[in-house]
C-alpha cells in the first residue's frame, strides 16, 4: 500500500477505464487542490465526460506510449480506476515496450483480473512510477462505518450478514466471491465472474421462479474484498445500481466493508435505498 | 450411516420423489433379490413408471398415514430417493402425527434441504424405522473411481480439478456449493440453489456473451458432497443431463467424488460424454 493522501506528488495520473468512478476521483482530487491528468483507455472511458479534464487517450497493449505520456505530464503517482472488460488477447495490438513485457503480462493474464492489473502495475513500478489506490487518492469516496440509509438491519439481517462474512472469508484464498447473498440463514448465491449486478439479477429471477421461498424484504447482499487482495487494484464498488439490484432481489439491505469499498454516487445510492426501504451497512472489523 | 447392503431387512421402503433414480434403485434391489415397496410422493413421483412396482401414494405433511403404510408393508428400512422441490409451508395439509412433529420439522425447515430431510428422517427413526442411503441399498449406482468415458483429463484439467476440490472444501461448512466450475485456473462459477444444471447453463451463457475468454473444450465441473453432510439424505447426482450441460458450457469434462455421488443412467451419461469428447473422472481421496 502506498503512503497516505497528503504525500501524493501531483499531478496524479488516472488511468481511466469505464463508468463514473474516474470522474468522481478526479473531482475529489481537484476539490483538495491536487491536479489530475486522465489517461483515458480507448473503448472504455467515457469520451464526453473526460473532456472536462486534462487528458490523453491510450490503448491497452501500448505500454510504451503510455509511459512516455506519464513522463511528459510529470506524473509519478498513477492509479487504475474504472471498469474494464478483460480484453481478448488476440484483439490487442502491442507496441515494442509491451512486447518486451509480454512474458510477465501473460503470466498475469492467466491469473484473475486483479492479477492482470497488478502485473501491469509492477511493470510501471519497475520504470519508476508509483501505483496508488483509491484509499490514497480519494478516501472520501470509500464506504463509511455504520448505517447510511434510513432503514436499519434487524436481528435476522445481522445474522445473515455474519454468515455472509464467514462465506467470503472461506472463499478468500480463491479468485472468486467478493459478494454473497444470504437469506434467512441460507447462502443463496455467490458472486462469480458475472459480478454483483449479475448475482442480484439471478436472485431476483430465483425469487420470481419461486425457488426462494423466504418472504420479500428479507436477506442481505454482503460485499467485501478478498483477504490478501491488493486493494490498490480491485476494491469492491457499490452504487445506486447495486441498490436497485438489491431491491429487485427483494432483499432487506446490503452490507459493505467500511473503508474497503468504493461508493459510486453516494447520494443517488442512499436515495435508491430509501425509496425501496433497504438498509446500507458499513461493516467494520 | 446404516450398515452395509447385505444387512438390509427386506422389504425396503423407497420414499420416492421425482426423476429416474427411485426406479433405478428399485431395479437394483430387485436384481439382488431384495423386494422394494414404493411410497410415491404425490406431485413428485412419476405415476406411469411407479406402476411396475408395488406402491402406495403418500403426501408431504401426512406423516401419520405414511408411517402406518410403512408398518402395514412390514418395511423397517426406509430410503428417501428422488428430487423434491421444497414445498411452500402454506401449501401443505397436515395430519395429526405431522402437527405433533411440527416444532421439530419447522426447525429443520429453516435449515437447508438436507436438514429438512434429515429432520423427517429423525422422526421416522424415533418410531423404530431405520433410515438408509444409496450406499446401503444400491452401491452399484455410485460413481466408480477413475475415468469412465473415452476422453482423459490433461494436465490443465487436472489442475482445474484440484482447484475445484479446494474451493468445495473451503465452502464445506456452509449450506451451499456441491459443485464448482474451474476453467484454466479461474473459478468461474459456484453452484447455488439453482443447482448443477443451472450452474452449467450460466457458464454456457457467459461463454456466449464472451465473458469467459478461455477457448472451448477447457475447464471442469467438479462435484462432491459437503464434508459432514449426511450422505443418506443428499448425495450429489450426475447423469446424461449433467454431461449435456457440461458440453453446452464447452468444458473439457467433469470430476465427481467416487463412491460419494449417484450416477443416473450411466450408459446414457457415458454416451453423452463420448459424443461431446468430454471426460468423466471419479475422484478419490
Amino acid at each position: 500500500m502506498a503512503s497516505p493522501a497528503q504525500e501524493l506528488s501531483p499531478p496524479v495520473g488516472l488511468i481511466a477505464a469505464g463508468g463514473t468512478m474516474p470522474f468522481a476521483v478526479a473531482d475529489s482530487l481537484l476539490a483538495r487542490g491536487i491536479r489530475p491528468v486522465m489517461f483515458a483507455i480507448r473503448g472504455a472511458c467515457d469520451a464526453a465526460r473526460v473532456q472536462r479534464f486534462r487528458h490523453h487517450w491510450i490503448s491497452v497493449g501500448q505500454l510504451g506510449r503510455a509511459t512516455q505520456l506519464f513522463r511528459d505530464e510529470g506524473c509519478r503517482d498513477l492509479i487504475f480506476i474504472g471498469s474494464l472488460v478483460r480484453p481478448a488477447f488476440s484483439e490487442l495490438r502491442f507496441d515494442f515496450a509491451t512486447l518486451r513485457a509480454i512474458p510477465q503480462i501473460w503470466a498475469s493474464f492467466r491469473g484473475g483480473d486483479d492479477h492482470l492489473l497488478s502485473g501491469v502495475g509492477r511493470i510501471f513500478e519497475a520504470q519508476g512510477f508509483r501505483m496508488v489506490g483509491i484509499k490514497d487518492v480519494a478516501p472520501d469516496l470509500l464506504m463509511p462505518e455504520g448505517s447510511v440509509a434510513r432503514a436499519r438491519p434487524d436481528a435476522a439481517a445481522k445474522a445473515d450478514i455474519e454468515k455472509g462474512r464467514a462465506v467470503l472469508q472461506a472463499l478468500s484464498p480463491f479468485d472468486i466471491g467478493q459478494a454473497v447473498v444470504v437469506i434467512d440463514g441460507h447462502v443463496v448465491g455467490i458472486e462469480d465472474i458475472e459480478g454483483t449486478d449479475g448475482l442480484l439479477a439471478r436472485i431476483a429471477r430465483l425469487r420470481e421462479q419461486g425457488r426462494i421461498r423466504s418472504p420479500a424484504g428479507r436477506g442481505v447482499l454482503v460485499k467485501a474484498p478478498k483477504a490478501g487482495q491488493d486493494l490498490r487494484y480491485d476494491l469492491p464498488t457499490v452504487g445506486p445500481k447495486t441498490l436497485e439490484g438489491a431491491a429487485s432481489a427483494k432483499l432487506a439491505g446490503i452490507a459493505v466493508a467500511a473503508g474497503n469499498a468504493i461508493v459510486a454516487e453516494p447520494q443517488a445510492m442512499i436515495a435508491a435505498a430509501d425509496r425501496a426501504g433497504l438498509f446500507i451497512m458499513g461493516m467494520t472489523g
